[in-house]
This record gives C-alpha cells, structure tokens and sequence, in this order.
C-alpha cells in the first residue's frame, strides 16, 4: 500500500489554463485517504509564485511548502557551496533568484527554459562562463515540451545539451529524473522511497527517474506531453498506464 | 614520403584577416616539390565565393576545385538522395545552396554555423521538421571557433548537439572529421589516405577525423584555435605537434 504520492504538474494537474478532468477531485481522494502529496515540477519557465496562483486557481489546494521546483533546488545548491549565479534562464523565473548571493567570487551557470531568449548571444555568455571554469547546473533536462499550438517545441535540455557539448563536460541536473529531487521531497514527507508513487506525463523524467530513484511505483498518464508508445521508449517500464490522473489515483487505491 | 597535402583553411593558412606568417611560402614550397594539395575547410559562415576571394586577397593561389566545403558535400548529398533542404544557416551560406532543388517532397535539415541566427525559433522550426521525419544533415559538429576577440565561442556542433538530443536522433556529419569527406579531397588528387597528410589546428576535427580515416600522417599545428593540451585530449595522437605551417610543411618534406 502506497504511502505517500509526488505528482508532475503541467500534463497531469493541468494543461494549459485548464485542470485536466477530474484532476481536482482525484487529488481530494488521495486527501480523504490520508495520504501524503507532495508536487514535483521540472517546469522552469514560471516562478513558484505564479505556479502556486494557477493551482489555486484551477482549484487545486497547495501548501507552499508541497512545491518543489528545480529553482528552488538551485539556490539551495548555490548557498550551500557558495557560488553566484550565471542565469541562463526566462527573465519571468528570476525572481525565484532573487535571494541569491551574486558577490561569490565562483560562479555556476545555472540554465532553465529560457524559452526565446535562448539567443546565440546568452547562450554563447553562458559558455565563455564554463570555459573560465564556472560550475554548470542545470534546472531540467527535458528534451521537449508540448507547446501552446500543440506541437512539440525544445526545451531547456536541449540546450543544456548544447553548452555541454561546447564545453566539453556534463551540467549537474538538479531536477526530475535526479534521484536527489525526488529524495527532497520523500524526506519532507517522511516516507520512504519504497513506500511512494510517482504519477507524470513524463516517461523519461517522471517514470524512468522515479523508478531509478528506488519510487515503489511510477504511473504514466497519457494526458499531457504524453504520444502513444512512449512507454516502451522507457526503461525501467512504468508500472502502469493509465487514461488520466483520476484513472491513476483509482488505480493505487485500489490495490 | 607524402604524395599528397590536406590543408585546414582558418588558423592554418590565415588567422582573422591576416595571412599566418609564412603560410604563403609553405604552400609554394609544396607546389615547388611537386605535391597536390587540397583545401579542406569545415567554415560553414562564409560562402565558397568568399572564401577564394579571401585566399586570393591574402596571396594563397587557389584553385576552385581544390577547395572543399561542406555546403558542397551537402548539396551534393541532397541531389543524390532527391531531398529539399531546410537550411538553420547563416544567410551569408545561402547562395552556396542556390541551385538545390526545393520542391522534393522529403526534406532534410541541413545545419551550418548560424551563428547568431541560431535563435530560439529557428532552432525550434529545424527541431519540427525533424520531427516530422526530414532527414538530418550536419555541415560540421565543431564545438568552438577563436573569435574574432581572441575568446573561444560555441561553433555548429553545439546546436547540432541541442537538435540531437531534443528529437532523440543523431546527425550525418558532412564536414571534417567524417571520414567521407577526407576520401572525397584525396579521390580528387588520385592519392591514397596512407600516403597523404592532414594539416590542421583542430586537434579532434582535423587530426583525430584525418588518423582515423587512414591518413598516413597528421601534423598539429600552434596557430589559430590551438591550446596547449589540445593534443593530449584528442586519440589518436597527432604525428607531429609544430609551431605552424611552415614548420609543418618542412617537417613533412625532411622526412
């Protein structure tokens, strides 16, 4: 029996402006049976403010301290090792850096979805940094992301992918599929890795990184950035596949 | 003894807008021993026409069918197979794809050194097509070029590597070091790979691309994009590690 729950957001929660069809009712459930949520989110194009506004607004009931977010992960990061941020990231995330120590003589290049400013100048600012020896963070690794027509556009992987081939080493991936993220957020609920469920749109990140994570279990929903047979471009395989959050929460409690 | 010279362009035979001292007078001494020679660029920003204005403006004697670029390896790539390009090239490259057909049903992505044309949408647009199943072609996959300030800066390989990475599939490299492209140079001159040597400051494109596609020597050279190391960080190893090409040329020619 399952005792405690992370779920992706965007493609599970909501998608788009809109919650997924009885997304909110299926988060109640998982509530009304005592169970523990915590919400773990690779997107990096939103600050935690804005993220929060839209799960109230859609309906969903949020505790701030149940979000976890890549940025969030990154400061933590840059405050226990001392380095000042190089932001390679969307102007609207900085915000969720606005703590940060930018006086560190070490700096870390630190990249998100930064969506059109991906532009060969910030980008090639980015790799001089690494070439003068800067750290090299990355908020997600994603290759794509389901855009607003509907289509498959880029993401901050890809980039990321981009710079390390430049720079001839790797970035040090903080969000989904990192065990550590999913670590983070099992201690803050005091469950084990053993004892939680993963549900996502994500087969790589979500599933493959849960399960790598020691997740007891992982569902796929096929909502989202979800196309069929993405499951079998995974392994470990999820273990299920389910129509929506609603069919994944039913399938846990039941089991 | 060589029977026959592989000559990188930039950093070999110029730097910037200024001949390498002595370089004029390396290539004549080659041509006064009475050895073939062909220029093999993997410069995917300028034009085949602006390339031999540029030899000539700086005293290099030249032959159109001597030079060898990667756009020409394209096109004709694209003739033979019957597909359409969908260039993300600088636009200075364009006239160089003047004569490709762009009605074939089957496109193939075809990417060059943008430069700062590699913007967020363009890459994006290049990623669509390939996910839609247009073939992939690289010019080159350099990860840096010596800009023109004196810093390295992030060369096509890297925004290959971005499109790699975000559709999951692995470009055709046209240019250096893809062993095709040396054959094609040495086909030209009628001299086998193990009797011909590469010249080059590209420790991976140039002196790794030409060992391993059986050219009997590669010599290293100091000048242009060359750090000390380099020729520690590249297998196989480099034949020879000289101060340039005039080094290089009476290197080759005491043997």
């Amino acid at each position: 029996m399952a005792k405690g729950f992370l779920l992706d957001l965007a493609g599970v929660l909501y998608e788009g402006d809109a919650a997924v069809p009885g997304a909110v009712a299926a988060l109640e459930r998982l509530r009304a049976a005592g169970l523990p949520v915590r919400f773990l989110t690779n997107s990096t194009r939103n600050p935690r403010r804005a993220i929060l506004e839209r799960l109230a607004r859609l309906g969903f009931n949020v505790a701030p301290e149940a979000l976890f977010t890549p940025a969030a992960a990154a400061c933590a990061v840059l405050a226990e090792r001392g380095l000042a941020p190089h932001l390679l990231i969307h102007p609207d995330l900085a915000e969720d850096f606005a703590g940060c120590d930018r006086a560190a003589a070490h700096k870390a290049v630190v990249v998100g979805d930064a969506g059109p400013y991906f532009a060969y100048d910030n980008l090639n600012a980015a790799f001089r940094a690494l070439d003068r020896g800067a750290d090299f963070l990355a908020l997600a690794a994603n290759r794509t992301f389901l855009d607003a027509d509907g289509l498959r556009s880029m993401d901050a992987g890809a980039f990321v992918a981009a710079l390390e081939y430049a720079a001839a080493r790797k970035a040090e991936v903080l969000g989904k599929p990192a065990p550590g993220y999913f670590a983070a957020a099992l201690a803050s609920m005091g469950v084990a890795a053993g004892e939680a469920v993963m549900i996502g749109d994500d087969a790589e990140a979500d599933v493959g990184g849960a399960l790598r994570a020691g997740l007891g279990a992982a569902v796929l929903v096929r909502t989202g950035k979800y196309r069929p047979g993405d499951e079998a471009r995974v392994r470990p395989a999820p273990t299920a596949v389910v129509a929506d959050i609603g069919a994944a929460v039913d399938w846990v409690l039941s089991r």
